[in-house]
């Protein structure tokens, strides 16, 4: 007799990251790689952040603070909002997890987009729940479609605004006519990773005054983008005291990690770096958008800090020719490809590079 | 209507942390605190470590390698097997929880002892298991007792190894004679997390050389105990390569942190500051040992940094005048408690507050 797995995960996939730069710099010969795969921060992350880290290096020995009191209540004062509606966890990864595991039973419909963030289907599918796929409208989110679907068996719904990997958005207006109009018994869970990106006005800049009215909405964001600390793991959720209770009852007792607290805090009060990392960001785009238009080269208007492009040629060809070059993009299907927005010499390196390649 | 939580998780408990060291200076008027709650390294940890940190500061907006490539390479080298078997985690926490997402169906039965660590129990009805639960016997593990619960619905045993927190151990000849006798589709999970303190000859020191005759173990260690790393969150498991792999199914793809990652690899290879923790905590045992014996205190053998006691006293009132007088240890229940082993500077004022409590 051998081990028998759980049948929920059989058909998962482990996730397959990109090579660290390291490693395809000694592939290539390379000296200098630069990554705009992974929508990071291209300017790091705020000079206070690492002073936090620095301050607490003396303490490594000492269990973090499991309810992250101190990060809980900085951020219930800058969103507004009590701190029992609001829970740090190890990245958006963790929550992801931890909010299949807080609702979802066997059998139940979990309605998503495709292509949006993978971690929705993945953990759904772990929880045994029956994936319902809306394919993106035009690289947008089809909210009707995604209304269309719901059964009485659909228990959770899950939005990313702006999302990943197409950077496009939904408006406040079509936010708000979706949570009118769907069973308040449905967990609608609102992942905006990208929202300090945003430079639309129709956006739901102010989600916070969401929750009163709908109590079953969950509210994601994170570090790991415009604050520049992806490699801390560190994110936070928004929702109803009732629900933040529920996820504390299946939340490991130390899920983030102390210098992540200490230094999530500082980049929370740095809004020099995020006003510039916004600007940075902003004028990125305008550079890529005409770059784009002048190669023929077609692209979703993005709201966040990546775009998704036609490369008009395989995907995989490019990345690998990119990379060979010393650029490491994001390949998705077809002739699809994701690239993050760098500062403007990464981003003109990449245009150089990029038609080099598309010259081949 | 309103939303649902899943069943499964309506009975469990968020987990209630001590409070921060800080928080009893304010509240008690202190100017010093010493905590001899969480089982944490009183030396602090490898300055290695912190240089590892330092190194790594300019890199936090990069995700960490979701491999930790470099630190399975690390561990592998050091425990002398494949790196496929090696998957390090955000502390044993995470790992606890994926094991069980990855083995435990609806209705398994999932065999634990009473006392140990409560993520097994909080795992384990988190999936929808039945779990078994076997008394200690003497403040030590009873297999015998677990072997005779085992059914045709047994899918999952925990040991602990030293166990938290009685500190108490099996020998290698009784884990073999337990592994020998279990049907091999049940999964052993062999948490080893205070291994490096154990100071008896006939502990099964050399655990990687089960791993080839029994497929169906899983040993999990930590960094957060004599490495000095509790603040990070870093732990390894080494099994099987298809036990690791199917594990991967459901990690998170970016679990470790980027600084856990590098202060690991920097921890490991700092073997005098591990012969020193070592060394210290053994002294430290024996002298509260001995303490022990003159107060006519009863406690269970440690063969970890944590001392079980019987205090006399009821705990939680033991806990809250030790408090007071700048003393944090773990109330159990009833007259039980923990303490972990310190400096020999704290423990002695820890035997000094102790007696004057006990004198009240």
């Amino acid at each position: 007799m051998s081990i028998e797995f759980r049948p929920e995960i059989k058909d998962l996939v482990p996730y397959k990251p990109g090579k660290p730069i390291a490693d395809v710099k000694r592939e290539y010969g390379l000296t200098e790689v630069i990554k705009l795969a992974s929508n990071e921060n291209p300017l790091g992350s705020s000079p206070k952040a690492k002073e936090a880290i620095r301050g607490a290096l003396d303490n490594l020995n000492i269990y973090p603070d499991g309810n992250s009191t101190d990060l809980r209540a900085a951020l219930a004062k800058y969103l507004q909002v009590d701190a029992s509606k609001v829970l740090p966890s190890s990245g958006s990864d963790e929550m992801v997890d931890m909010i299949s595991k807080t609702f979802i039973n066997h059998g139940d419909d979990v309605i998503m987009a495709d292509v949006t963030f993978p971690r929705y289907l993945t953990t759904a599918k772990m929880m045994g729940a029956n994936p319902v796929i809306i394919p993106l409208k035009d690289f947008c989110y089809d909210l009707e479609g995604m209304k269309a679907a719901i059964t009485d068996k659909t228990k959770m719904i899950w939005l990313c605004n702006p999302n990943n990997p197409t950077g496009t958005m939904f408006t406040e207006g079509a936010l708000i006519e979706f949570l009118d109009a769907i069973p308040s018994n449905i967990v609608v869970v609102y992942d905006e990773a990208y929202n300090e990106y945003v430079t639309r006005d129709d956006y739901p800049k102010d989600s916070m005054k969401l929750l009163d009215k709908y109590p079953n909405i969950i509210i994601m964001r994170t570090f790991s983008k415009v604050y520049g600390l992806a490699a801390l793991r560190v994110g936070y959720t928004i929702a109803s005291e009732e629900i933040i209770n529920y996820i504390n009852r299946i939340r490991g007792p130390f899920n983030v990690n102390a210098l992540a607290q200490v230094a999530a805090m500082a980049a929370l009060e740095d809004t020099d770096f995020l006003k510039k990392s916004y600007r940075v960001n902003k004028e990125g785009k305008e550079y890529l958008y005409n770059a784009f238009k002048e190669m023929g080269i077609k692209f979703a208007p993005s709201e966040a800090n990546h775009i998704f492009l036609d490369a008009t040629k395989d995907s995989q060809l490019v990345f690998t020719e990119l990379q060979r070059r010393g650029m490491i993009i994001r390949p998705m299907y077809g002739t699809y490809t994701r690239v993050s927005i760098g500062t403007m010499e990464q981003n003109k390196k990449f245009i150089e590079l990029f038609k080099e390649v598309l010259a081949l």
